[in-house]
């Protein structure tokens, strides 16, 4: 594939522009708002595809935002790859805290990306690592050289728990079915330092609620005398952690996969500097469960993490009031062979027994997904670590990654194939907060490097 | 006085309609956007005090809102009694809980209040209690009953720390000098049972800020490796109880004042019914410090409150996010001797000591004051207590609020007089809470006892 670099190169400005166009379409899943623009987002998917090349589009409906689905089989002998990835981003507040408006994409240069980054809410997660499957196909098709069957699977809900995608894969094994799914939706180490996701979270997001007096109160005329629905919850939430920050509800660590001492040897081999982390981070310290090193609290252990608290009086000055609910939203990162439904009815009884007299205690579960890990003995892997050897000129390191992906379990189950994961973004892309950012250089460079995987998997599949 | 009943009752209507236009303004001195109507209700203030009969009425500025000074002097060598009220009001929020909006009144009946009640933000606290100082001047100016002197004065800025009103009272010791403070800003038990309250507790309203991370982060890729916000400010705030529900601040309770086995056995007599107060908050059990009962939790003993607490993403949905940054607003009522910027001063260097590795920890002060315990065996005391008995027909309760007047304190220091509370609202009136009311019958009552007051103290004055 001589000519990928030349393509890529007189092609620039136009990959650039074209993502910049979906980037500029603010397609919020969690929030209904959106939902026009998550909509108009999906039409544009589909046109891209059939730009790209592919024979057949379908926009598919479901209960939530649709799923697209596109292919183009050129000859039911050879393997077929499945490529999945989403349209939908995350919320984009706090706003105040961007530097330019999340969706009016602009290139900025950093440390880390001195060729520019392109920085809008999805840029990297997942609009930019999904086009770059979009831009390869249009390379191989124009150029003839594309070796195998391809599909595409583009979802809008990947955001808020993929709950119609489920049924969707379900109900559509034969137009699904592959030999090897292909996802763009993770980070590698460094550009220096490509590597592959082999190891994923699970998930469960929870929302709590905490009643107590049925109607906010004078804290003074109250104070003291009655269950604070505010103090309760920060008291049951602190109890979730003991002193060396081990999770306490009963069972949530019964299935807990424990690597060997081997592994965990091999996995500190990554290269990793905890000063510079704790730099990016302005931090002065880490802080984890006992026993674990930072990248094994990120990675192999599961987690409890409050992502929102709300309740009594927030707005400016002061208001004394005792008030009647206090509000969290709660996640929990598992680790394979955790059962997030289980571990969510875990939390919820525990929850609730741990609610104090004077309160009454809502859980509402969100959603969740179980965790993953995929083998590296397999012409998959084989494949996806030959093309980054041919395009960063070395080998990439196998990685555990922290982050979820509910779905990729699910297709193991109801499609019997494997998930490889290439993902080209960085962890300090600030995937979810402000100013998330993807390098142009990592961009082009997976637009140059999914080409090969596609040859090396066709050739190592005969 | 014979007449004052009818008085009261030819001009009852006119009464209640010159409250509403009062209350129609919304005063919220806590949001700026709001100063407009606070400095509009000023004005309408001093119209009422001119119109009432007063001689002189100032709208003297602050730094803050402007105090509202009026007299009427009548002869040097009467008594003279100084009204404290104040105009401003409680934000409304949360402004979804109104079953009528809070600035525009309505008359409804309640189980409590059979001949109706007025409902609106400021009704109880402090509007109506305040206005009923204006309409009993009124009527004792009109009937020539007036029988020693009489000065105002209505501040702007009680719901939020009355921060202006020390610095007025210290330049103003001789406009302001008086024999006898009058107050209506507290309660009573119930209608059949007059009260007058003896004890305030004082206030420390502090707000904290826990920072970790320097951006929100991803919590899958971060997720158990750094101090979470939201997780450690729960942990603080938790840790602030012991398991008894003691104050854990060290030094926190040195000068508390241990009432006598006798004190608290006559606080004791008051009447109280724990399964009615349950009932009225819908609460299945009351919540508080061990060894105290509910009566002396909420008057006696100090407390710690979250007011207000929020962090991370709090939209619809979910959002998996690490916060940069949490927040809560926490007040302690005091008790007498306890000084509020010692234990303000207590609370920030607890706060900032037990803050974790990882994050960083900002406690701001809002504002604060003195508990105060007025004597029962004066002239003032005696006075109120004569004038209630020949409005109720029954000899009023010395009770102790847990509510905090924080500048009564001060008036004593400054003016070097002591201040009678004559209260006539319920604690059932919802002040600071949605659907905030005030009986009809109350309002009334208050305009005809307050004369009575006069009389007997001018009468045991000689």
């Amino acid at each position: 594939m001589q000519d990928v670099k030349t393509y890529i190169s007189e092609h620039k400005e136009r990959f650039i522009s074209e993502l910049f166009d979906l980037l500029k379409i603010p397609s919020i899943s969690a929030d209904p708002a959106f939902s026009k623009n998550v909509i108009q987002t999906a039409q544009k998917i589909k046109e891209t595809l059939l730009h790209a090349g592919s024979d057949v589009v379908e926009i598919c409906e479901t209960d939530g935002f649709p799923i697209i689905y596109g292919e183009k089989i050129i000859n039911k002998k050879l393997p077929t790859v499945l490529v999945y990835g989403h349209y939908d981003v995350q919320p984009a507040d706090p706003i105040e805290l961007w530097d330019s408006p999340p969706f009016e994409p602009v290139i900025k240069k950093t440390d880390k990306h001195p060729e520019g980054a392109i920085f809008a809410r999805g840029a990297c997660d997942d609009k930019g690592q999904m086009y770059m499957h979009v831009k390869a196909l249009e390379f191989m098709v124009n150029t003839n050289q594309l070796p195998c069957n391809v599909k595409f699977m583009i979802e809008g809900e990947e955001e808020v728990g993929s709950n119609n995608l489920g049924v969707f894969v379900a109900n559509n094994r034969k137009k699904l079915a592959n030999d090897i799914i292909l996802i763009s939706d993770t980070g590698m180490i460094a550009n220096d330092i490509p590597s592959i996701t082999t190891g994923l979270r699970g998930l469960s997001y929870v929302e709590v609620e905490v009643t107590g007096p049925n109607r906010d109160l004078h804290s003074g005329l109250y104070g003291g005398a009655v269950a604070n629905p505010i103090n309760i919850l920060t008291k049951m939430i602190a109890s979730l952690h003991d002193e060396n920050n081990h999770i306490t509800i009963p069972g949530f660590y019964d299935k807990v996969e424990e690597l060997s001492t081997e592994e965990r040897a091999e996995m500190a081999k990554a290269p990793f500097n905890l000063e510079d982390y704790k730099n990016a981070l302005d931090i002065n310290a880490v802080y984890g469960e006992k026993g674990y090193s930072t990248n094994e609290r990120n990675a192999i252990r599961p987690t409890l993490d409050v992502n929102g608290i709300w309740g009594g009086y927030i707005g400016e000055g002061a208001k004394t009031v005792i008030a009647s609910k206090a509000y969290a939203k709660i996640s929990m990162r598992l680790v394979p062979n955790q059962d997030w439904e289980e571990i969510t009815q875990l939390f919820k009884t525990h929850f609730e027994n741990i609610a104090p007299e004077g309160v009454t205690v809502k859980v509402t579960p969100h959603h969740g997904g179980q965790g993953y890990v995929t083998p590296i003995n397999t012409i998959g892997y084989s494949a996806a670590s030959k093309a980054y050897e041919t395009t960063f000129g070395k080998k990439p390191i196998p990685q555990r990654s922290g982050g979820s992906i509910p779905i990729v379990a699910l297709f193991e189950k109801e499609l019997e194939s494997k998930t490889i994961l290439m993902g080209f973004g960085l962890n300090s892309d600030a995937i979810h907060s402000p100013n998330e950012h993807f390098g142009v250089w990592n961009y082009l460079k997976g637009i140059e490097t999914i080409p090969y995987f596609y040859k090396f998997f066709t050739e190592l599949s005969k």
